[in-house]
């Protein structure tokens, strides 16, 4: 992993960021031994193979500055935190502004793989960034708290009641939401304490959840995610390639139709923490599971043939006459087609709190989607699962939070200013 | 990743790992893309730089066959399962070795990278071994229970009470230990759903922790690790290279004095759950955190000045005429010269399972002490510690459990074999 490209040790790390944020590259690798200025450009998902390889994990930066923020799609992070805050009592716009900023500096400071402050703990030194991405959000209720409730979205309206849902209320939801993610554990937990901490008086932790995905490397090649039921998971995911990509995920530079001004370049999350009865699901044959999903596990193809890319052939039937993809098929009703379009951008963690009060594993799927507009995306798709999907006796909605995250920081602002100060 | 050295398609996973196991080599290198039998021989820590450098993370593999079991000299995973279990109500010898018998080929199978069984569940699926270990233990009260009082070691009598130790008996002990470590979440989530399963009637869980280290390739090269604290940690754990280590941390050949000879070439573990009180530690200004600890936060030097590995100057003093590293410090309490040259060798894991009851971080360490005698190794050192260690305000040992770990299972051999068949 020592030759791994370019070597200048001109160009700062800061500048580098900058430089990446500006020209839209998707990642950048910093790093080399002891910290010198030795990097390799690297441009995230179009980067080749061969570059990839050459890069080592704690080397790989994700930039701060952008038209969006950093961890919505940038490639999965072995580690995840998700935490929400509520501002404390008698904080309002003016402490929130102030949070924000702290925050916004610490992620910068941290992104680039670099100690916050004089009281940094320490726990991150040794690695490089580690591909670490920090995500804002404001949930609902923080337009009341702050005085700005006449600039809420109207996508931030509550999602409706679905007949599947079991939420615990207090792991719900919250006025600000931040998404941790990064390819090594301990800079994932030292982001995750710095973000606590400089929290300060203005804001208290209401819930805070673990997640994990595959280790870079662990695969021969990057390959689509499996969840904690062996399956294959993200197939359909739209793709930044896909012309309609960026208007489907984020709202437009002029806030559109969708959303307010502040939201440019910004995206809604919505987050469930999904149990999956795993003593349960673990004692259908393979078969029977495959039935459930409509999907191979081995390879994630359809029942229908193929590989895991190939379209569902949604009419085929089989000698019996049954259509092989069954009609209550996790697959099928969770296509684009069967739902007018709709499209996510799924970008989950997998979790395991070990076993839980009732015996069972508390493990599952934190699943986070991304979307311009909820009602246009995660909504009608879970209506539909709602109703026939036959995943739903092997799965459980524990919690759930909705979250407007605004676009990247330009260079000198922090994350939500344009909410905040404008 | 591609190019990962010698190709040879006709030499099998299997045999490949025989031999591996026979010459004692520590670690091999499998896979490349599909599976295929692309691979490259590398001797662990003997391996070259390079080497490791070529070797993808998810190929590296464990040996299963050995004279000591896998786990114990490996190099840290950043992902791990402690999980504990009782033998069921009326399951005795007899089903015990039937257990051992199944868990040995489960961990066989799946330290080579297989699937296991006909209802695996897929979730290691894509990925390779990823340095996946899984290591037996037999707790005291498992010899009542099997019959086997009698072949009981002397070693695994209780560990003496410590004054700061607040001790939860459900997350204690227990009949029966296994330590599950591999480089990827997913790899190492599906050996422990694995066990579970396989535990049959058999056994029950009493308890289960998670934990992880860094990520391969998340520092420039291989490093001392650090802890929640922030502190690097392990700094002066003996070294496979040193003269004594076999007889510090194994158990011989013939049993030795120390235990039966069914221990032959066994070790016994020490775990504790060390709870940080981090909200504390962190409070601390890091030269206050440096005087507790005897070593500087950056490097890990003695605060007598050299690098890492420099000895600790324990007589020095400062111009003030007070000990440099204070007679309370950490580092000093429980050096190795301090305690008649007690030696174990740390192999831990972090935990964090998110915010405890209290509101603060239930994070920390899951210590973990390899030796050949607890009474020449933990305990002495712990019994210094509880006496004077300056850290004591600021961890809490929440759990213990000690265990026989018996050696590497020969060819055709179940773990524990010698113990539960002769």
């Amino acid at each position: 992993m020592s030759d791994n490209g370019v070597s200048d040790n001109d160009i700062s790390r800061r500048r580098l960021l900058a430089t990446a944020g500006a020209t839209g590259a998707a990642g950048l690798v910093l790093g080399g031994a002891g910290g010198a200025g030795v990097y390799a450009a690297a441009t995230g998902s179009g980067a080749s193979p061969d570059a990839k390889a050459l890069a080592s994990v704690g080397s790989t930066a994700a930039p701060f500055h952008g038209e969006h923020q950093a961890g919505i799609t940038t490639p999965l992070q072995a580690r995840g935190h998700l935490v929400a805050f509520d501002l404390a009592p008698g904080a309002g716009r003016k402490e929130a502004a102030a949070l924000l900023r702290r925050w916004s500096a610490a992620a910068r400071t941290m992104m680039a793989g670099e100690p916050f402050g004089d009281t940094d703990s320490g726990v991150a030194l040794d690695a490089g960034p580690s591909s670490l991405t920090v995500t804002f959000g404001f949930g609902r209720t923080f337009f009341a708290r702050t005085g700005l409730n006449s600039r809420r979205p109207a996508a931030l309206d509550p999602l409706p009641d679905f007949s599947s849902d079991h939420l615990d209320a207090r792991r719900s939801n919250g006025d600000l939401w931040v998404q941790i993610g990064a390819d090594d554990a301990l800079v994932a937990f030292h982001a995750l304490r710095t973000i606590q901490r400089e929290a300060g008086d203005a804001a208290r932790v209401r819930w805070q959840m673990n997640g994990f995905n595959r280790s870079p490397g662990a695969t021969a090649q990057p390959m689509t995610a499996r969840n904690l039921m062996g399956q294959i998971d993200g197939t359909g995911n739209p793709k930044p390639s896909d012309a309609d990509f960026d208007q489907r995920i984020f709202v437009p530079a002029d806030g559109g139709a969708e959303g307010p001004e502040w939201m440019a370049g910004g995206s809604y999350a919505v987050v469930r923490r999904i149990r999956m009865l795993l003593d349960d699901w673990e004692k259908l044959a393979r078969g029977e599971q495959e039935k459930v999903i409509g999907r191979k596990k081995s390879d994630g193809a359809p029942l229908t043939g193929g590989s895991e890319t190939t379209e569902l052939d949604l009419d085929k039937t089989g000698p019996d006459g049954k259509l092989v993809i069954p009609s209550n098929a996790h697959a099928r009703i969770s296509a684009p087609e069967q739902n007018g379009g709709a499209a996510m951008l799924r970008r989950p963690f997998s979790y395991h709190d070990g076993i839980g009060a009732d015996g069972t594993p508390d493990a599952g799927l934190l699943f986070i989607c991304w979307q311009a507009d909820p009602l246009r995306g995660f909504v009608p798709v879970q209506r539909k699962l709602d109703r026939g999907d036959a995943l739903s006796p092997f799965i459980r909605h524990e919690a759930s939070g909705l979250f407007a995250v605004p676009g990247g920081a330009r260079d000198g602002e922090y994350v939500g200013q344009r909410l905040l100060e404008s």
